[in-house]
């Protein structure tokens, strides 16, 4: 039995917004996630639908930022958001770059030392989260779905990719989606994986999708005035992937948008939509 | 004519979320605000909706965490929301604590010094930014509301209640209600306004309210789990000396919600709701 901590809770929609702290076994340190439960937890079990959220974020981005528990209460959807990256221990190096270390743990399960110890948000995300979930909110088991932003993209279409029978429906808003072929990418695997690139595919979408399709159709919405578009997100990369295995993929270029929290709160609604018709049949 | 600087400007439910920057005659220094345009601002004049913060905050916290671009986007309406306080010169002891000075302002014209220079926010929020607002953003200038948190309750109710003509439209979210008989706005008034009590009370919106009432109803939002509720923010003193003017209010007690804003975003729509009746009829 595992225990977490309420550290705080507000009413929000007619529902609650909470902060948790717990001891985790796969980051061997403190961890916090956020979870907003809709009205309907009251009276039953809801569908689950966890962000992971992008670079220097932390829990709280999502629920103050995000814009998602209005539409969330009107659906029924429980969500739940996970730190970026392990807090403690610190260790050396660890806040001396926005895209590497605290804050961008890039949901991997890093190999290398000394970040093999403690940065393992793969297995954090996708096996202690869900479980800790399931033992301790009124979460319905066969009902989970998966989005993310950024680098939060980038993690939500791996764990969806690599773990299809655990999740019903997944999005993305503005995700990095080949990371072996951009920079952020490139360091942050070097880093957390080691220089032998062959162990990097596991952890890229665009990989991963080119060789096995996920279950369902995958929504992406991207900005066209993205300052990352370019040279980190490449969506265009993960789209021809997408049509080597038929993956039926909604991506959708949103004129004039950013990288925003802007961006994320504008097409919020249609993501928690999305994620609905597969959650609730 | 005067000269605003864009920061920055990001697209949002098909407006656009701006940032801006000027040299400001009331508190002779640098201020900022934030403007919410609507999409509708690209085929005419909008009306538009003041929102003023609470302790702390700054002109980010309401495009931030207010969620109100979706409603306005529908309803079409401008939310211009300015920073809470001078932020320079710098004044000695103007960071000592939260409750005064920095991000503080409480939205009066001080009286004594050093504060007297430069804390001029309710000169600022009355009459310097609705003239930028006027010259600078497509506004129907007979069609303003105000509106506010906390210590911006009870900015926007004075504001409302001395200018009637400037506004159509005035609500609140768990406003500082009676200033006069709380620790909060007894610091601040002896220090902007000084020991004579005399003078206090055109900044005390259940005196303003007694006295005559607004042409309008008034909105307020107020949770029951309001951590200041009792001490600080005394709506009952509002509520009855809104009958003793006869004036129309809406008091919603809201069970369960806290001084948050994820309160403030649960009830964000059904404000912009309010004052779109007023300013679009």
């Amino acid at each position: 039995m595992s225990t977490i901590e309420l550290l705080s809770e507000h009413a929000c929609f007619g529902g609650v917004q909470r902060f948790y702290k717990h001891a985790s076994r796969e980051t061997r340190g403190s961890m916090k996630f956020s979870v907003y439960l809709p009205p309907q937890f009251r009276t039953g079990k809801v569908p689950v639908l966890y962000y992971l959220a992008g670079l220097t974020c932390t829990e709280e981005n999502f629920p103050v930022k995000g814009h998602a528990q209005s539409a969330a209460a009107e659906l029924g959807l429980m969500l739940v958001a996970p730190d970026t990256s392990p807090r403690e221990p610190r260790l050396p190096g660890d806040a001396d770059s926005y895209d590497f270390g605290q804050g961008a743990g890039f949901y991997v399960d890093a190999t290398q030392a000394p970040w093999s110890a403690n940065y393992r948000m793969y297995s954090y995300v996708t096996r202690e989260l869900p479980e800790l979930v399931a033992e301790h909110l009124p979460v319905r088991a066969d009902a989970s779905g998966i989005f993310g932003h950024s680098m939060g993209g980038h993690g939500a279409l791996v764990c969806a990719l690599r773990n299809p029978s655990q999740y019903k429906s997944v999005s993305a808003f503005a995700p990095i989606a080949a990371p072996q072929q951009c920079a952020w990418g490139q360091k942050a695997f070097t880093n957390y994986l080691g220089m032998d690139t062959g162990a990097w595919g596991e952890y890229d979408a665009s990989v991963l999708v080119a060789r096995k399709r996920f279950h369902g159709p995958i929504l992406i919405d991207q900005g066209t005035a993205d300052q990352f578009l370019e040279k980190q997100l490449l969506p265009e990369k993960f789209s021809a992937a997408a049509e080597k295995s038929g993956q039926p993929l909604k991506l959708r270029m949103q004129p004039g948008y950013d990288h925003s929290y802007y961006f994320i709160q504008t097409f919020m609604a249609d993501h928690l939509r999305h994620h609905a018709a597969y959650l609730k049949p």
